[in-house]
C-alpha cells in the first residue's frame, strides 16, 4: 500500500489536519514568526500522539524560511543564529559539555551528503582536550564528529557503529545530522527540523533499520535534518489527489461522478504511481537541479549553527571567516 | 503553455502515435532487435516531418536495453560495440579522419556531467600527430576533445566556443555528447540516442540557445545523448493524463462526466503542475537515487564506443584495460 | 635529531645493512622473485630485532614490482592475485571468517586517501548476513568495512573509534589499509607491504598516536600499506649523504678533508634540511605529479586482492567486471 | 644539463644576484612593503634583460605575504584588495572593458588545479550582456571565463583553443591564471605573481609548448600565478649547493679540498639528482601536505581580486558573501 513519505513532523500533522480538520490529540503545536523565519514547534506528548503521528514522543522544531532559496548571506547568518539558539535550548547546555556529532548519509550521493558535509566543517576539539589532558575549558566544548558511511559501503548498521564509538568516546549527548525527504517541493532547501527523538528506521534519504536514540545509545540524541528531496511516488500521489480535488469541485455531491472520484481505490492509485515511475518505483527522487549547491549551502548553515551553539567562545564572525 | 519535454526523437514519434494513431508523414521508422538491444531508427525526411517532430531533418538512432540497469559487464561491452558500429556508420569513416569530441554539460551537476565524464576517458591523439609531424596514421585517428563548460560559468555560448576551436583545430567532424531528458523513467539509463542533426537549443539537461550543427560549424555534427533525468513537470503532466484516462474508461461516452474529463483545460493542468512543483517549477528533475553511479557507467560505455569506433587499432579489450 | 622516515621494514633493514654491512640479529630475511615481482619477507623474531628495527615483532612482507608504473592491466591482475595469496596466508583463513577492513587516512588529501578509496571498492556483506540471519556461507566471507576519518576532522583517535566498532561488530580479524612513506622515490607506487603487527604511532602519511594491533583490539590486525610519498626531509638528508659519499671517494683516507666529511655533524645536517624546507619542515612531501591516478590504481589492486582473498566464490574476473 | 626551475621573475633575479652580486643590466627592480605584504616589481626593459632573465620583456609584480599560511581571513581580504589594485593598474581599465579569464591547468591534479578553481568562482556576465543586448554597463564589466583543460586530455594546444575563443568572443584583454613552480618552499602558498608578458612554454606546473601572449593572441595577456610546488630536482640541487657551501666555509682557499668542491662538475650534480629521484626524475614535485586546502584558499583570493578589480560595482563584501 502506498504511503506518503515525509520525515517532517509538521507535514505529518498537516496531512492529518487536511483530512480530519482538527489537531491530533496528544500533540501540541505552536507557531512563531521571527525575522522572516517561521518556527513550528510540534510536541508529541503521549502514546496516542505517537501512534497517530508515526513518530516517537518528543519535540520537533521546524525552521522554515523561503528566503533561503535566494543567495542572501545575511539571511543565512540569521538562520544560523536562530538554529544555534534552538540547538542550545534542546541540548540544555552545561558549561562543560561533551558532544559527538554524527553525519549520516552517503558522501557520494549528492542529496544524501548533507551529514558528511556538515562534519567536515565542524571545529572539533576532543583530541586537543586529550592532548593537553584537560577535563574542561571555558571557551570550547569537547566536540568530536564522525561520518560513519552507509550500510551499503560498510556492511554495518550505522547504529552499531555509533554505539561502539559512544561507549569509547563517552559524550554527554549526540547530535545526528541527516538529509530528509519532504512531502512538498516548497520545503526542500528551506526547512530545518530539530528533534529530541533521534533518528528512526526509514527516515532520511538513505535506508536505516536501527534507531539512533536515547534508548539505543543511553544518552540523548538530537536530530538535525533538512529535506533535500521529495520522494517521486509521493509527488505522483499528490498530483493524483490534486486532479481528483479539481474534479470534485465541479461535481455535484452525491452524483455518480462524485462518488466515483471518492472511490478511486488506493490500489488503483498505487498502480498509477507504479506505472509512472517504473522501473525505479522505490528509489526515484525529485530534486531541484542545483541540488549540489543547495547541499553545500545548508551544510554551512548547520555547521555554523553547531559551532556557535556548542563552543562558548565562538561567534558568527569566527565561523564565517576562520573555519571551513 | 505546458509542453512535454523530451530529447528523444522516438518519444516524440510515440507521443504523436498515441494521439493520432498513425505514423507521421515525412518520417520513416524502422526497428530492430539485436542481442537484447532494441534499435529504433527514426529518419526525418522532409520539412513536414521536421515541423511535426519539432526536430531537424536527419537520422535519429536509439539503442534501448533494459539490462543496462543491472551490473552486467558483458552486456555493457555488447552495447559499447553496437554503439561503436552505429557511430562508424554515421561518421562514414574514412581511414584518416580528424574528429573533435565535445562534452557538453556541467561537470559539477551530477545528472548533467555525462559529456565531461566521457571526454576524460577518451584516447586523444591530436597532440601526438602534431608532435611527430604526422598527417595520418594506420592505427589511430586524429582525435581531440573538449569540455567547454556551461554558459553559467563561462558567460559564453557553447556554440561560440566550439566554433572558435573548430576553426583552429580543423576537424572533419564533431561528435557532441550530452545528457538528455526523457519523458519516461523507464528510458533513463537504458537508452542511447545518436543523431546526425547535431545539438539544438533547449535540448540537453542544461540550457543552450545556439545550435551546434553543420549549419553553424560548417562540418557534420553527430550528437550522442543519454537521458539521465525526467523533467518533473513532464512526469506530473503524465500523471494527470493517467488519472484522466483511468476515469474516462469508467465514464459513458457523452456523459456530463466524460465531457468534463475531456475538457480539462490545458491551463488548468498547467496550474496543477505549478502547484505540485512550486517554487521550482522550471528546474526540478526526477532521477534515480543512484544517478552518480549511472552517469559513471554510461560514460564508460560511450567513451569505449568512441575509442573503438574511431581508432582502427583499438578494440574492446584495450579500452577496458588500458584506457581511463 | 633528524630521523630517516620510512614505514617499510625492508628499508629499515636496508639502512642497517648499508651502515653495518650485516644482517640484524633477531631478524630473518628471505627474498623470492615471482613473475617480475620481488617478494621480501622480513620477520622480526625477538626483542633485540624489535629494538634495532624500531618495529614490533611480526612478519613484514613486501611485494615490489617496478612494472606497476606502466599501465599494464595484466600485470596489475598478477599483483592482485599474488597479494591475495599472501593475505590468505597471513589471515590463515578459516572457511567462515568475519573480517573488518579499516581504511585509514584522509579522503580529502590525495596521497593519504588510499585507505578510504580501498574501502569504497570492497564487496561488503555483513549486513546481508544479518538480513538473512545467516551465521556463515560457503561462497562469501562476512565482510564489513569502515573509513573512520582522521583525528583532525573527528577529534577522536582512530584507535578509539575502531575499538568501539570491533566490540560491537565482533570480527575475527582486522585488515587495516594505509598510505605509507617510503625512503626512496623508486618504491613509491611499486611496493605493497603486508604486516602482522598492525599499525603503530607515527606510521602512515597522517599522524596517529595510538596503535591498532592485537594488544589494543584483542584480535589480530593485518596492515596493508603502500608508500605514496617520500618525506621531504628524508629526501634532503639522502641527498646530503650522497654528496658526502661522492667527495669521500675522491679523498684519501685519513686526510684532513676525509675527516671533515666524516665529521659533518648530525646537527649541521639537520640545519641544512631545515633551511631547504622552511617553513614547512615537518609537513612537506615529495610525490610524483600523477599521484591522484596512482592512488586510484593501487586502491583497485588492493581492493581486488582483498575481495579475492576473503570471499571463496569471487575471482579476478568478477572483481574486474562487477565490483566498483 | 640541470636547470633550476622557477616561474618567478623575482627568483631568477635573486639567483643572478647570488652568483654575480649585482643587478642585471636591462632589468629594473623596486620593492615596497605594505601592510605586511612585500611587493617586488621587476621590469625587464630590453633584450639584454630578456636574454639574461630567460623571460620576455614586461612587468613582473610579486606580492609576498608569509601570513597567508595562517588562517587569517582579514589578511586574505587585504591581499585580495592589494591584488585587485595591481590588476586594475596592469589592465589599465577602461570603464567598459571586455575580459576573458583563462584558467590553465588540470582540475584533476591537485597542485595544478588553481586556474580551473579560480574560473568557477568568477562572476561572469558576458551572456547577460548578449541576452539584454547591451554593449556596456556602469556597474559590470563584460566578463567571460574558460578552463580549456590540458593537452593530455584535449589533444589540443591550449594556445590553439584560446586563440579560437578570442577570435569569436573578442575580448579586449585576457587574464590567464596558472599554478607555478617556485625554487623555494617558503614562497609556496605565500606569493602571487602578476605579469604583462603572458604565459610561455615550460612555465606552470603542467607542460605547454605554445605561448599565450599578445603576439599570439593579438590582445594583451596578463598572467596571474601562484607557486604551488617546488620541483624536486630543484630542491635536490639546492641541497647539494648547500652542502658544498658548508664545506667551502671550512676549507682553505686554494687547498686541494677547496678546489675539489669548486670543481664538482655540473654533470656529477645532475647524476646525483637523478639518483635521488629515480625513476620519476622529470615529474616529481615537493608540496606541503595540505596542498588541497592551499589551492582552495588561493583560488578564493585570486577570484575575489579579479571580481573586485573588473566589476565597478562589486566590492569585497559582495564577493565574500554572494559569489562562490
Amino acid at each position: 500500500m502506498f504511503q506518503i513519505r515525509t520525515d517532517l513532523a509538521m507535514e505529518v500533522r498537516e496531512l492529518y489536519q487536511e483530512e480530519k480538520q482538527q489537531e491530533i490529540p496528544g500533540v501540541a503545536v505552536q507557531q512563531d514568526e521571527l525575522k522572516g523565519v517561521t518556527i513550528t514547534r510540534v510536541e508529541i506528548l503521549d502514546q496516542h500522539g505517537e501512534k497517530v503521528m508515526g513518530k516517537a514522543i518528543g519535540k520537533y522544531i521546524t525552521l522554515e524560511c523561503v528566503g533561503l532559496r535566494r543567495p542572501d548571506a545575511d539571511l543565512k547568518d540569521e538562520v544560523s543564529q536562530l538554529l544555534a539558539k534552538e540547538i542550545r535550548a534542546l541540548v540544555n547546555i552545561d558549561k562543560y559539555i561533551k558532544v559527538l556529532v554524527v553525519g549520516l548519509g552517503n558522501n557520494d550521493v549528492t542529496p544524501d551528503a548533507l551529514g558528511p558535509k556538515v562534519i567536515s566543517k565542524l571545529f572539533v576539539t576532543r583530541h586537543l582536550f586529550k592532548l593537553y589532558n584537560k577535563e574542561n575549558d571555558e571557551e570550547l566544548a569537547e566536540l568530536s564528529a564522525i561520518s560513519p558511511g552507509v550500510m551499503g559501503t560498510t556492511g554495518i548498521e550505522t547504529g552499531e557503529i555509533i554505539k561502539g564509538i559512544v561507549e569509547n568516546v563517552k559524550p554527554d549527548i549526540v547530535l545526528a545530522v541527516d538529509a530528509l525527504a519532504s512531502r512538498k517541493m516548497e520545503r526542500v532547501n528551506t526547512t530545518i527540523q530539530l528533534s529530541t527523538s533521534g533518528i528512526h528506521p526509514g527516515s532520511g534519504v538513505g535506508n536505516k533499520r536501527q534507531a539512533l536514540d536515547e534508548k539505543t545509545l543511553g544518552i540523548p540524541v538530537i536530530a538535525i535534518g533538512v529535506p533535500t528531496v521529495v520522494d517521486a511516488a509521493t509527488l505522483t500521489n499528490d498530483t493524483i489527489q490534486l486532479v481528483i480535488k479539481a474534479f470534485s469541485k465541479q461535481a455535484k455531491v452525491g452524483s455518480q461522478f462524485y462518488n466515483m472520484l471518492a472511490e478511486l481505490k488506493e490500489e488503483e492509485k498505487y498502480h498509477m504511481i507504479k506505472e509512472v515511475l517504473e522501473p525505479y518505483s522505490a528509489n526515484v527522487m525529485v530534486t531541484p537541479k542545483e541540488v549540489d549547491e543547495i547541499i553545500l549551502n545548508l551544510s554551512h548553515i548547520i555547521a555554523n549553527a553547531i559551532n556557535i551553539a556548542l563552543h562558548p567562545a565562538i561567534d558568527l564572525k569566527d565561523v564565517n571567516r576562520y573555519i571551513h
